[in-house]
């Protein structure tokens, strides 16, 4: 299975990321992210919502998400994960469906092939959030950018911690 | 990493199957595949030829060959090991290249992208050797069986046999 390790080095021409430190420990982080019930809570940017979400948590496992816009349109995308490794490193690809068949072309993942990385890494109290997205070219780094990536993304992470945030209160 | 159970189930609608028994032991003809110099005395059919392999043998490791025909042309595969379970399973794929970037169009493995599997099955003194290859389509699958699969492959492990069959002489 693939280990940080194993992952492209970054390439700005055609990879695209995002970090954030998070105030709250990488164990609620990981939890926010692996509870499928929780990961409908801050998957896509708010008024969007995440009605369906399959995860086998596991390398080769189905990963699929389903997004809604607010007027009712349902957006699916499928893949699998490449790398499950707990309170540390998520991986996940488009270019594969479940049982490693290929995807081939990208219709099923909004048009776009990308394998995206997640890195845990704690700081101090804290945990730094590292998401890293891999496309196969440059045009497909600029779609992606100009559906509003920095802008997507950056969302969730602010929902991600609302929602760490609630659970750290809770756990007092 | 993908294991055998892992696998899709056979689709006839999108794979492609052959298989053979070899009458040599799993260990030599798991040499004959993972050992690139003997690769590379039967990984096409003559008199076409494989000037290059590099081989990573790991999950995410490169996988790529290069096949040249009889007038010098050379045509690139490129993908990565996605299972190698020593003796026992070896599956790769083109959808994906090395740091699990997506490779996006199948121009780098020949216009169609798929997920091989070999699995080596121990039967009596010899060897079962069953070969899967999963496509996206069945477009995909019928291109490949229409640029030959059932010969190409077939005519491969005859070529694989002569290897092996040369190995155990030695080994006497």
């Amino acid at each position: 299975m693939t280990r940080k390790r194993d992952w492209a080095r970054f390439n700005p021409e055609t990879d695209l990321a995002i970090d954030r430190r998070i105030d709250a420990p990488v164990d609620l982080v990981w939890s926010a992210w692996t509870d499928p019930d929780r990961l409908k809570q801050w998957w896509v940017p708010r008024p969007w919502t995440t009605p369906e979400i399959e995860m086998d948590l596991r390398p080769g496992g189905m990963f699929r998400t389903v997004m809604q816009s607010p007027e009712g349109e349902r957006f699916d995308n499928a893949g699998i994960f490449v790398a499950v490794e707990p309170k540390a490193w998520i991986a996940w690809t488009s270019a594969l469906l479940p049982g490693y068949r290929p995807a081939g072309d990208a219709e099923h993942c909004g048009g776009i092939h990308m394998t995206a990385g997640i890195e845990f890494r704690p700081d101090g109290a804290g945990t730094h959030y590292i998401a890293t997205v891999l496309h196969p070219d440059r045009a497909s780094r600029e779609r992606h950018e100009a559906m509003g990536f920095h802008d997507g993304w950056g969302t969730v992470i602010e929902q991600l911690v609302e929602i760490v945030t609630a659970m750290k209160a809770d756990a007092r």
